[in-house]
């Protein structure tokens, strides 16, 4: 195990745990004691039909996207019971560094599916707070492949999904960008296999890892118009220090090898013979499939093909020279356009 | 000193060399002996009016782009003087990891630019073969950058020019993807700040190198319709070892850094004080400004900034999948779509 306060209660908190003992694991193996770690906002009423939930994307935790949440916005606790779930292996919930089951060493830990999230998730919900319905499940990214999951594996359960800047099913060219992403951590120097002993001599790759993000995070025109002025940056080089590697450099390598290989095998059709038509064929849910414009990593192009594969689907992109990274809503614009969306999406009766 | 039989005459061959001594660097410090390797092709007509210059992309030598040559095609050596120069750095010519310059190590080679090398290649021209015009100078990737750089350098000498898939200055968001390749190397286990002892220890970071450019290097569609099947590939993992991995790994990494630095500084408005309009409108030459439509590097829509600066250009976007390395010719209809575009342009007058 090793210490890593950018996990802690006082960074990430405050969240809660809940333990599910002998997990099984989609890819074979089992977590013996797997504690998935989650915040709650607002209050689960009588009915237990206002909950709404957010998993987050890679590199997040519950708190990543808490911003969404408040008085008057879409993501209302005075109305709703908001519930931010931690990834499996995210760092916060049962991860490598963290892990102590003795069964698993740090540099082992076992493949994790999105599968295996989605059904931790669930019971958590059905579990700890008897709920049998889900208003709305939205996530970002490896969110949105979670949301994906949710609309396919419960698709009684899930009245309304927005799966925003991802897809069903990681495209063979998302693959091989992935694939170039873990790279950046396992062929880094002190990766060792996993098998270092601090986060810090693993700097140089985290910080790698930071740069193929911002070439890929944004669009070309953010930097064409130097869009990061806007952001309060005063040059290209600060953006990447202050913004990507400041983000990636307090993280433990071996979480965010966990989160990148579940991203790299997202597969909604894994339900149906690999039949991806099926799998979005088969979800009862109302979804608003959101997209970005300008997204580089999960491109408009490939959601629409997703949305034309769900019965009952709007596809509304979303117009941010932020692209994939627009949902950090750094930009007051793009907050409000995807609340406001979000607001048109809880309006829709089911 | 390395011994890298990967830049061997067996290998790479035959080329020659062409020697500069104290060979003064635009970045500062010189090259005691600067060995410019080089090849040609067809016999320089007593006018001397009959030349081709074709310098070359990123990772490449003289010989990486010899298919362009025959008769029958544009570049026909019985009708033209065709030479292909190297890079300096780039293993072949004064690099790293061959140099017997004792005030060089091979960690501290020199920053060395784009402008070095075209002035290099104009004393090759001018001293070695008494060339004072060329009729056309082409080159694709980093070639496109040195040909920005013969027309805005030499206005008077070149006649016609063909930058393919690349541009005159490079942007921001290249700048960054650029930086993402070279921490593939700077990052990776044994690389040592370029002191290894041989490029097998720097084989994870090669690889690495090479999944990053089988991300950025073709085009989504070539993923989604498979085209790496009508390339001879039985599947995404096999083009990724066979032909990515296969062509860098036996490559120098300090050679490599070398030439991704230069790309990354490319800018042919360091003649005009910053002014890039001033700097393309000097151009004499008649340009055809060749991206690649589904160019992930240097998209079609930079390219096309460029082309509106440029007095006497033609906009000719090269429509396939394969993307920035269409150039490759793996298809016979890419390499021959290119090879009738260059005979367009060599039949314009001047």
């Amino acid at each position: 195990m090793i210490n890593n306060e950018h996990y802690s209660q006082e960074n990430q908190g405050p969240y809660e745990y809940f333990d599910i003992k002998n997990f099984e694991l989609e890819y074979g193996g089992k977590i013996a004691n797997c504690r998935l770690a989650y915040s709650t906002h607002g209050t689960l009423n009588e009915a237990k039909d206002n909950v709404i939930l957010f998993p987050h994307m890679f590199s997040g935790t519950s708190k990543s996207l808490e911003a969404y949440v408040g008085e008057g916005k879409a993501l209302d606790p005075s109305k709703y019971f908001i519930i931010f779930p931690n990834q499996i292996g995210n760092g916060v919930s049962t991860s490598p560094h963290n892990t102590d089951d003795v069964s698993i060493s740090m540099c082992d830990f076992p493949q994790i599916s999105i599968g295996d999230d989605v059904r931790a998730q669930h019971e958590l919900l059905s579990q700890q707070f008897g709920i049998t319905e889900v208003a709305l499940v939205l996530g970002w990214s490896m969110g949105a492949q979670q949301t994906y999951e949710w609309a396919v594996r419960y698709p009684e359960m899930v009245k309304r999904a927005a799966p925003i800047g991802g897809t069903a099913k990681t495209s063979d060219h998302n693959t091989v960008m992935v694939e170039g992403l873990i790279g950046a951590l396992r062929t880094a120097i002190n990766f060792n296999d996993g098998n270092y002993t601090s986060c810090e001599e693993l700097d140089k790759g985290l910080c790698h890892l930071a740069v193929l993000f911002s070439a890929i995070g944004v669009s070309r025109e953010f930097y064409a118009k130097e869009h990061w002025r806007d952001a309060g940056f005063e040059s290209v080089e600060q953006f990447l220090v202050d913004f990507w590697k400041a983000w990636f450099r307090p993280m433990d390598p071996n979480a965010l090898v966990t989160m990148l290989d579940k991203w790299q095998h997202a597969d909604v059709s894994k339900h149906t013979g690999g039949d991806i038509a099926a799998a979005l064929g088969s979800i009862q849910a109302v979804v608003h499939n959101m997209p970005f414009e300008q997204d580089m990593m999960f491109t408009d192009l490939e959601c629409r093909e997703d949305s034309a594969m769900i019965p009952n689907c709007e596809h509304k992109p979303i117009p941010s020279t932020w692209g994939h990274f627009a949902m950090f809503g750094v930009f007051p614009q793009d907050f409000g356009y995807i609340d406001g969306q979000l607001k048109e999406l809880l309006a829709v009766s089911t």
